[in-house]
């Protein structure tokens, strides 16, 4: 298996505009949306990133996108690989079929049917292995080996971070000034990307990072100055179980400007809330921003608010409501 | 009450664009999407007609306020009444509260309160009655007759049917030429409207109607040319257990080209298949031509068909799946 190495600098304003024009071609340029009643409840404009539109039903694909598609032809002719059981995956696979390589995904026996039947969609090849990290570093490095291919990581890696900061741009094209992006985090990718991009395109506007209670080591780990583990993460927003990584981090501290968190029932709420009144499909982890800004987690009222909906992947059998 | 007198003639370009022009001010310019899932699965190109993003959460936004928008100060100025429980009395009391005069609506006290909620949102004034056709009828006969409102039957006038028709003009307008336009049928307002600006907008676009066969008085009609009764119209698509009138009846013959049924099944799967891959919410009703076009009730390989999606309003506690 080889790991790209991990250039020093993050990705400035070129890297994310050369991450577009990469990706642009074979992704949707997603919509933003308005609510009447989302801005009547909390007395903000509130301007909605679409990313539950995105290919794959999340933004994973940008960064999955921008990686694959940046490899050389030799990294590339032995495919990719990677561990995440969950929305990268998918998105891996997505990536690597446009690609015309193969995407080895390393997915516990307990993963549910429909993410494997997400990633199969996409031609994804399934190793499955025990439910533990460590046998899923063990059979990634296993596989890694007998194929060459590269590793992907899901958020450790600054063409993922790139890819995704392209979110951002586009929302800060399409939605005009912003006073605050409000935006999950989990490994931190999205917020990575979202941070970077409006460092270099909209320096006035703040970035808040918004994340479960249940699963807030990104917010101890800000407010401690020293990254904490993440824990038991018993949080609905599955997306958001993971925890930062130093990259993360460290950019996250230098241009993130809060983190606030939500509790479970605020989650839900607002998850119901955005289907009941927008009439669209979120994610779990998607809600996680909307009910900072319903519940004054973070002050709104009278701004101008970017929400990056992260996705829209849900088992409709097995909804909380 | 004072019953509008219906005009022999039904409403035609002119009277739609006029229609366009009175309520597009207040109204979304609904979006029109296309899935490259639901493409694959049936061979054809769909255009789909957002109306579950319309204000009040169909279409049915259109019809009402069109028609309130038409009366004149003396007709207004006494209010607005129906007994309709559904999409067509929350949009009712909307356009009312536009015009700022009172919306009475007559609801069967078996309504359920999700129901009764969205009609308080707008304002409108409810009133309770036993839940038979007999009591609705005679309740608004005597609230009508106590406060001189103007009926307006949720399908039975061509200000309405003119309204509805307004998003096949848009959809007209923004996809481009069209080989076929599916529409759920219920009532014959939406269906009407659509046939009638097909047929001076796109003389060429076949327009078929889509009924549940569990509730299909339509497709009885039409065959027989005679027109037929719903009966227990046991169908999980709610806004279509209406049955056609002497007028809906008549511009269907004149101007629809076929109706088509689907099976209970086919709704619920054909609605878990939108909410799954174009992550949007639409209610039963609007699931019913997308059945039609995936278990091909009609053909639509190689075509490009726009697909009427009537509204997206349901109860997120009591879902088919």
């Amino acid at each position: 298996m080889t790991f790209q190495s991990p250039p020093d600098t993050d990705p400035d304003l070129d890297a994310i505009r050369q991450a577009y024009g990469r990706i642009a071609p074979h992704l949707h340029r997603t919509p933003v949306l308005t609510s009447a009643a989302l801005e009547a409840l909390t007395g903000a404009t509130l301007i909605f990133k679409g990313e539950n539109f995105q290919k794959v039903g999340a933004f994973k694909a940008r960064g999955a996108t921008n990686a694959v598609l940046a490899l050389n032809d030799d990294e590339a002719g032995a495919g990719v690989i990677t561990h995440s059981s969950g929305n990268h995956a998918a998105a891996l696979a997505f990536a690597a079929r446009l690609r015309g390589i193969p995407a080895h995904i390393i997915m516990p026996s307990t993963a549910p049917a429909v993410k494997k039947a997400a990633v199969a969609t996409y031609g994804g090849l399934i190793t499955e292995c025990e439910p533990t990290l460590a046998a899923r570093e063990e059979t990634a490095a296993r596989v890694g080996a007998e194929t060459g291919a590269t590793l992907i990581h899901p958020y450790d890696n600054p063409a993922i971070i790139a890819g995704q900061a392209t979110a951002a741009l586009e929302l800060i094209e399409d939605a005009g000034p912003l006073d605050l992006i409000l935006v999950p985090v989990g490994g931190g990718g999205l917020v990575s990307g979202t941070a970077l991009a409006a460092a270099g395109l909209a320096p006035d506007t703040r970035v808040v990072a918004c994340e479960p209670a249940n699963a807030d080591d990104a917010r101890r780990s800000f407010q401690s100055g020293i990254l904490q583990p993440v824990g038991a993460a018993d949080t609905i927003a599955d997306g958001l179980r993971t925890q930062l990584c130093e990259r993360t981090f460290r950019i996250i501290r230098a241009h993130v400007h809060d983190i606030v968190t939500v509790t479970e029932t605020e989650i839900v709420r607002a998850m119901r809330l955005v289907w009941e009144r927008m009439k669209i499909i979120i994610e779990p982890s998607s809600a996680v921003p909307v009910a900072a800004a319903l519940n004054a987690a973070v002050e709104v009222a009278g701004q101008r608010v970017g929400i990056i909906l992260s996705g829209g992947n849900v088992d409709l059998g097995a909804l909380p409501f």
